[in-house]
């Protein structure tokens, strides 16, 4: 691993120079506050966005409090230092040392950091963690980043997030056949299969081109972040559970050099806070989407209804032709959706009869 | 609140009394690695019990990583040095600084205490987690317990349990009727009002008393730690899905005075490492139930069934009856109890169309 200067790192780098691994007591000197880091992170997201903005916010204050300000960490809005879909790079090449984002943003560059994200009808955001941190997904998530010189840190998730808001009611398959719908990712490849039209918008364009009709359709998130955008408001709409993201994780990358700089009890810190930020997100999207759920059911101009089982079948059938694409044109993709996918059968088996049966009960 | 001497925390005690609060750079000074802390945290579970006792080792270990050793904690299992039952009397007391467990445990002393557990057809673990993070509910749970000189952190959920291991199959409620059956708390309440006959043994024994006939049947957590008990090698089995407990958020209680004498950045350290562990073990729970749910449906003396919609719908309105009564004869159940199921109502409308769609659609 190349180390290199960093921009927002002065305070880490000088105490690289003053402090080698020949050093013994070098930790516990860290260790007992006699060198401080002052970081900068990159985000993907509008400066404290609900939820997936709140993270890297809340990382930052978590961290300074529990290190009693040995490390401090400035966040940034997507735009604010790096554009949103530069957090990759920018971390990478350690201009900051770190970043918040979804790892699916790298598709291009590392087409297989898709499965650490979503991927349609696949883990949700508890079988994710399973398979990261008990089921060997961490070893391949690290195996994937390291020739970017980059640590993944599992930070967020937003549970399973809608299929989004159209403008007629979706009754078969017929109805998708044309349909233009705001959806990026995999789940737009799999909408383009089905006879779809999928546009790629950033989130603040989102409400105009449903209001002009420039599009039929758009995802976002759930009712928290939709309402946020007042989607609901754009016109009469039917609101549809989703399939195309499952629970998605978020990450937090670290400059390897950045990471390899720190203490170790300085490293367990930023470490338990990812990890208890994946709790925090889900309780706030949780709350978030119940509470404006309420509020959207109120609304005359709102219909929730469930997609036809023809349709469901549809996409679930197309997705598993993309799916197998992606594996078949890219080696680490082949190796990491393996590894997925035998996760995903056993795990699914098993919400079948524990999330998914209570679910079913309760609702009885 | 009254400060009390601990027999684990001698060093605490020493820095206490060298360090009051009007010193103000009493907290930078612990920052600094000048003071160390010992605590002993005693636990419900044996020693290392995967999942349950994995947590209590889990945040000593990662406790004491974070904080560069400054707060080193002892675990005990279960009987080592208080019995399991009384964790949350001896860290009232001050016997210990710290405990681990489950809140149910506390019912006869603060009944009220069940709603942060699991209550049967109640919140998930997630929707637990929004309603305790962003819901007001850690409000209440600080309030119910800080007349016990106790200080809760939410610290591990299991997920949805299983409903557990039955000698013969429930196709109707006159199956339920003279069952003797291995079911704890608010579920045991709710069998014997079907007709049949709760028994409550500790986990050690069910065993036995499965095979030798003593009971019908068994509920314990899931597949993951039924196996390791080997409940499925007692006889046949139907096993069945969970409805008693769809959640149930585990706990770590410390003694208010040694809370206190905490810098900020330990108690940081402490609360970081709480919530991260609701994730590690929730993740820790999928991945366990699903690799040994696999090994079960090898077992051909193994049957997994559904409960019939009318045995579930009689177990749902005697619930409701059971947990009328609780909140008619105590006023801070009450309280709790009415927070909690108006946060139900509006959580499990958004599970409806999220979680529980998506599970049906990724199922077809």
């Amino acid at each position: 691993m190349k180390r290199r200067e960093f921009v927002g790192g002065l305070a880490a780098a000088a105490g690289l120079a003053a402090c080698t691994s020949e050093q013994a007591d070098c930790t516990s000197t860290a260790a007992a506050g006699g060198e401080t880091f002052e970081w900068s992170c990159v985000t993907s997201w509008p400066p404290k966005f609900p939820g997936l903005g709140m993270a890297p916010e809340n990382l930052a204050t978590r961290v300074e409090a529990a290190s009693g300000g040995r490390l401090k960490i400035k966040v940034y809005g997507g735009g604010e230092l790096v554009p949103p879909f530069e957090v990759f790079d920018a971390v990478s090449r350690g201009t900051v040392e770190m970043g918040h984002g979804a790892s699916y943003y790298h598709k291009g560059k590392v087409d297989a950091a898709q499965f650490f994200t979503a991927i349609p009808f696949g883990l949700t955001n508890t079988e994710l963690n399973g398979w990261l941190y008990y089921g060997g997904g961490m070893d391949l998530y690290r195996e994937l980043y390291e020739p970017f010189d980059l640590v993944p840190l599992p930070c967020g998730n937003t549970g399973v997030q809608m299929g989004g808001w159209f403008n007629k009611e979706i009754n078969s398959i017929d109805d998708i056949k044309g349909l233009k719908m705001r959806i990026p990712g995999l789940g737009g490849e799999v909408l383009r299969r089905a006879g779809g039209t999928p546009v790629t918008l950033p989130g603040a364009e989102i409400f105009t081109a449903l209001q002009t009709g420039a599009i039929d359709a758009t995802e976002w998130v759930g009712p928290y972040n939709d309402a946020s955008f007042g989607l609901h408001k754009a016109a009469k709409y039917y609101y549809y559970p989703g399939w195309q993201e499952p629970g998605p994780g978020l990450e937090t990358i670290v400059n390897k050099a950045a990471w390899d700089s720190l203490p170790p009890d300085l490293k367990e810190i930023v470490s338990i806070t990812c990890q208890a930020l994946t709790t925090d997100m889900a309780a706030e999207y949780t709350h978030g989407n119940a509470m404006s759920l309420a509020t959207l059911k109120a609304d005359p101009n709102i219909e929730i209804r469930p997609f036809p089982d023809e349709v469901v079948a549809l996409l679930k059938s197309i997705t598993e032709e993309v799916v197998a694409e992606l594996m078949a044109n890219d080696p680490a993709s082949a190796k990491i959706g393996k590894a997925y996918f035998e996760y995903l059968e056993k795990t699914a088996a098993y919400s079948d009869i524990s999330e998914r049966a209570y679910l079913t009960a309760r609702h009885l």
